[in-house]
């Protein structure tokens, strides 16, 4: 079975502290994160981002701000909702708004995420954020699961349902685990049970670089990922 | 020698008329191009799109809105150019200007591109258009030229110098010849040679997958794609 409207909790990233391995960062006079229209020099990025523990990546702009006002709304932060602004908004590249935790809209696929990812990365070390986790949400279709299910990945698998990611650098192929925080997804998946009404399953997604072509599954509909029962 | 701000010309598709090879495109009671929020049920796609004689694709968005202003001002089109409006509003993926031919704002890396790509073939083939061009247009780095060099491109090369390009559908690696239309990058070149101060060359174009880490060359800034001389 085949269904869209699964929900999927991805975990990207878990740790107590950033390690940034570039050793140049540090002593570079300006670090423009360009795509986030944000700057080291033309921004105070630790008072703007420096108590974040949550970022929450997902797609589309819109849905991204609707979900950062329902967030201000289910835990009755103080602040008008109806005033968000989008962090971003000197630039037409990203959206990302700030309510207790970041809500960003990194664009649609592996190379518009990847430069999200790099930039947000050294955001965070440049404020100096501690203890922090990332996560990716979103619908995706599903294969022997309830419409309704939320799943939280475990491992990504790529097109050919190999539990890795492929990336070039500089022409040599580097091959990256795609195994997900263990502790984090026990977590989640602990929350779910002191819920109703809230089916959760610990499961794979696939993700692959082509929305109408590239998953396995012949659907009806083309869809963004597939989401496999453990 | 390595420079920005080189302009490239790319010609994705040049043809009398869309050959869509989807048998059943045409037995399908309504094709909903979901991220354009366009649709042939609920838009008059002929009458909206039917004398499209060419697309450029760019970014970012708000370039894409300039660029539709900029040609509508030197081709003293009838309209004003401030009441231009966002034909894909409607949704947040992706931005589409009409000012006598279609700009459009395709998001970031190939996945995005080629999602656009699925949607615009197939929304000009249900406007019926014919004789048309598809141009990307853009900045890029540049190695061996002048910066405000144009590069017109005959040919796109992938992360290993292969001019080629690697699509994975349904778990089978497909391979597509990335060598674009000749007449119509001659037709460019001749167009460049009647102006002047446009340097204008016809070379090669790098596609990567990773902004910050994909391109070959190593640079001060990272690059979206870097143009070879021939």
């Amino acid at each position: 079975k085949w269904h869209r409207d699964m929900y999927l909790l991805e975990v990207l990233f878990k740790n107590p502290q950033i390690h940034v391995k570039n050793p140049h960062l540090d002593t570079m006079e300006e670090d423009v994160l360009y795509h986030f229209n944000l700057g080291t020099k033309t921004h105070n990025l630790p008072e703007m981002f420096g108590d974040i523990k949550f970022v929450c990546v997902g797609g589309s702009a819109n849905r991204m701000k609707s979900f950062a006002q329902f967030i201000q709304q289910e835990l009755a932060l103080p602040g008008n909702m109806d005033n968000i602004t989008d962090i971003c908004e000197g630039t037409d590249r990203y959206s990302m708004y700030k309510v207790y935790f970041l809500s960003v809209y990194p664009g649609m696929g592996v190379p518009s995420i990847s430069i999200m990812l790099h930039e947000l990365i050294k955001l965070l070390h440049h404020a100096r954020c501690i203890d922090f986790a990332l996560f990716r949400i979103g619908t995706s279709g599903g294969v022997g699961l309830e419409p309704g299910t939320v799943v939280v990945t475990d491992k990504e698998v790529d097109c050919f349902f190999r539990a890795q990611f492929e990336q070039v650098v500089l022409g040599k192929v580097i091959t990256r685990s795609t195994e997900l925080d263990v502790g984090v997804s026990k977590e989640l998946l602990q929350c779910s049970s002191e819920l109703d009404d809230v089916p959760t399953v610990i499961g794979n997604t696939m993700c692959t670089s082509d929305f109408y072509e590239g998953n396995h599954i012949t659907s009806p509909t083309a869809v963004h990922s597939a989401t496999q029962k453990p």
